[in-house]
């Protein structure tokens, strides 16, 4: 696993060097995809393209499920799969030039083994999994406290908030607190890192993958918001939470029902 | 002029120092204000202790503003006014240690001089005024292209965003998205640099003091959202964008009262 853990290391870092330079070049291609807001640029695809080529190189068994260029549905999950989101935030990225990560999880027989977000203007790696644990550039983390709703910061999903999903409005009222931050990956980092307690958005399978296995690794939950596992296939309404805060929150998901 | 900017970095950098120590003893007070969310740490005090004695000692016959310690009200803004916000985003500061700035302004007349906003973490400091232009660390900012609301993120108020207020949800609806940090300081660093082209929110003088004079120093628009100047006495709607997201939001917010 160790020789996986340098290769997708390394992968990441050129991929981010490649961003900045992209960056630096400043003719950005903007297209929509599903919305005015769904943006992709060409350094999404080049990253992509990119990483794929290194998967592919360094086994070329593996499935890929991708957010860009086609590759975003996968049957078979049996084997070796990588999962990735090239820039994940990519509204931040065009807008911002900061804010956006990269993401890669590495899943084998459908089960989680490696996560990888890595916030490229900061430098900032999160990595790990159930068998290694979870780290911060080469810092181990431990498990945050496991905050109760009332006692920590949510990530939220913008519109999940204002239609009041699920009771959406309810744990963010009984929190300290809704972030909105506009990147999955940045949202995942901080219930990572113990900053936030939980997180409910929208999300597809390449913003989930990666933090959901560091989340799991550090003794966390997750799931689809009925309490159900994740389909990875098309987007579905996410949470993910410290044990307490998750209970708390399902118990609101459960009441937003009847 | 520049005699008290340097003043004024030091004071800061001092200040960060002493933050920085108290976040590694890991012993702070927290106590409540005005409500559960509403936190003031033994930090918060000390810093704000630190920036008046320093303030005093160059210029004892200088105003403060604070929002600490009983200095929150001011009656006379002849002189030379020091604004003080010694830990602004102090939930954050307590939940996630990071994501909070030091602020300070100061005036002369009534007229907003200098503006100091230091993300104390990420060490990024924003600072300027009408006469010396605005700076991030020491290289000159410049004015940010003048985006459309539907051309930008805003930073907004979860309160204001979840009731509606102002037609927040509509200002949101048509910008690119909504972001929330918990840190005015941040929402402000966030417009001056271009990252965003508006920010909504309810906000007392210290929250606002700093980044407003940075915002108009760079022809960007501010003031209470009914279109009238800010009070500097007590907390108020406060909105600030790019020239052109400002018409539109305050034609919004015309709206939103027929």
């Amino acid at each position: 696993m160790q020789i996986m853990i340098n290769e997708i290391k390394n992968w990441i870092k050129e991929a981010s060097e490649l961003i900045k330079k992209e960056i630096a070049k400043n003719d950005m291609t903007v297209d929509t995809k599903e919305g005015r807001r769904d943006l992709v640029t060409n350094v999404d695809k080049q990253v992509q393209d990119f990483l794929i080529e290194q998967m592919n190189t360094f086994d070329p068994e593996a499935k890929i499920l991708g957010e860009e260029n086609g590759r975003d549905h996968l049957e078979d999950f049996s084997g070796r799969v990588f999962v990735i989101d090239p820039i994940d935030g990519t509204l931040n990225f065009v807008l911002e030039q900061e804010n956006f990560c990269i993401m890669i999880a590495v899943y084998e027989e459908g089960q989680g083994k490696l996560g990888f977000i890595y916030n490229v203007m900061e430098d900032l790696l999160l990595w790990g999994g159930k068998e290694i644990g979870v780290f911060i550039n080469e810092e181990s983390l431990t498990t945050p406290p496991d905050l109760a709703l009332k006692d920590g910061l949510v990530g939220m999903n913008s519109g999940m908030y204002r239609k009041n999903s699920y009771n959406a409005q309810l744990m963010a009222e009984r929190s300290m607190g809704v972030r909105m931050s506009g990147c999955a990956g940045l949202e995942l980092i901080d219930l990572i890192k113990g900053n936030h307690n939980a997180y409910v958005s929208t999300l597809a399978p390449w913003d989930y993958a990666a933090g959901s296995i560091m989340v799991e690794a550090l003794g966390m939950k997750f799931s689809n918001i009925n309490g159900s596992s994740l389909k990875f296939d098309g987007r579905e309404h996410f949470i993910a939470a410290t044990p307490t805060a998750y209970e708390e929150m399902m118990d609101l998901v459960a009441q937003a029902k009847n």
